[in-house]
């Protein structure tokens, strides 16, 4: 089994409102943002991703075997340049691909590549973040800078790994700019499909149900539809962090785990699946246990 | 263990001359990169990689369960969209970092989530093509442009992955932007690593030598070097298809194992490294059986 021995975040240093950011948008698209959850955003527009990496590896106390850099967007650095990091020669992959489910893919093969003590620790870091706000916005909701790192090894402890699931049946493929058929196409199955996946990562696990559902936080709204889909009760989905992080791609509901983790709505025992549904149609799921 | 069981390629499909590509390049320039190797390249400035890729996944008789796609250089497509590919809902993720040895880190991958029987096949996908003449050529090479895809799977027969080796020690880590005296520094070990590299994957397979060395194609000098370092006999190193090909980042072994097989210089049974060394300081290997 895999568990996550050390965990470290970074996010964007100026923390902004709705108001500010989507300055150019009407009274009633910003409204619609609140009521989603937004409100304070973590931004930095000026710094590059590759600096917010390099100082969330500066709290990882441990040097890891290998490092890998889960991202949604694509990743915006020097041509040609690799990147310096505070510990020299860790081989360094980037995997992306599935939009805001990503990290779960990373996970998962972190898990099975540190099982197979391919390396002894794995870090695995999840990586986005805008360089304007114009970019920031999308689908109505709004992203916040953020990068987290996860270093993995085989053992057992808190913060177990017990099982991942990734789905992908892809419905809308050209992001925002897929045809607005194919879009309604995937927002009317997207519940059903994340229930789904939901299933299957309890099911891999061998339980029956979780304490916690830590989920993505595009919107707080897609979450009550999850959550009468599936009769879950609404207050065990954990998505009302989403007002100090705004949207945060594929690695938010890791840094949401250790946000609640600290403040010990997560107790030492309980389980958490961590649930990111991507636009277009895949679902990640990671199922820990505290 | 895995065995590759579907190979399919797409090169550039104008064959282009040294000297129409390097047009700008002194007498002395060109002549030294016919003597590295040098003559014909398969190029294609205005194609996308993206329909390269689609035109080899054509040729791939057998739907996979994953798809892993290999690049060195950026990945270029147009923003958020999802590659369509002739099959739909196989889960495509992008792996990247390590220039130039890539595409066995996607092979050792791929090989242990077949293991493990997490997908039942994989389609590896090593990729990367320039768009313009003036990124074609670096380090005093010419790239051409390629596209090749390796189905993998669990079970014997031929086409064997008995094992993989990939090192990182980076000594120069910016590309050509790089400074003289880590470039220096790296030129002055890359033979030695390479040589560790090639020791360290026959070790994994528990085999004393193999009947060739199918190699990564920048230059046909630095093999010279690698042959006297490790006084392994030069004609063993299967090098001189780059007149055809040029330099193809991290899957040009790949594309040039099956292209002795089929010309049956590897014969069925016979062992072959394919090696990679990456610039700045990484080190892929492969070791096949037919």
């Amino acid at each position: 089994m895999a568990v996550i021995k050390e965990f470290a975040y970074e996010l964007g240093k100026k923390i902004r409102c709705v108001e500010e950011i989507a300055a150019g948008y009407s009274k009633e698209e910003i409204q619609q943002m609140h009521k989603i959850g937004l409100q304070k955003i973590p931004t930095d527009n000026e710094r590059m991703l590759q600096e917010m990496i390099q100082d969330v590896c500066k709290q990882i106390t441990q040097r890891p075997d290998c490092i890998l850099i889960a991202h949604s967007l694509p990743f915006i650095c020097r041509e040609g340049q690799q990147m310096q990091l505070c510990w020299s020669n860790v081989p360094t992959y980037y995997l992306s691909g599935m939009p805001c489910a990503i990290m779960h893919k990373a996970i998962e093969m972190a898990s099975i590549l540190v099982e197979k003590e391919l390396y002894h620790s794995i870090l695995v870091i999840g990586a986005d973040k805008a360089y304007s706000d114009q970019e920031r916005i999308f689908f109505g909701t709004i992203m916040g800078d953020g990068v987290v790192a996860l270093l993995l090894e085989k053992g057992t402890g808190i913060h177990q790994i017990l099982s991942s699931y990734v789905n992908t049946t892809i419905l809308a493929s050209d992001g925002e700019n897929s045809s607005a058929q194919d879009i309604a196409a995937f927002r009317q199955v997207n519940t059903s499909f994340m229930r789904r996946a939901m299933e299957k990562c309890l099911e891999k696990a061998g339980l029956e149900k979780v304490d916690y559902y830590v989920t993505h936080t595009s919107n707080k709204e897609f979450w009550n539809s999850v959550s009468v889909l599936t009769k879950i009760p609404r207050e065990i989905f954990l998505d009302s962090n989403i007002q100090n992080t705004g949207h945060m791609n594929s690695h938010d509901s890791f840094y949401h785990y250790f946000y609640w983790c600290e403040k010990d709505v997560i107790l030492p025992g309980q389980t958490a699946m961590l649930i990111n549904p991507g636009f277009g149609g895949s679902q990640g799921c990671t199922l820990l246990r505290r």
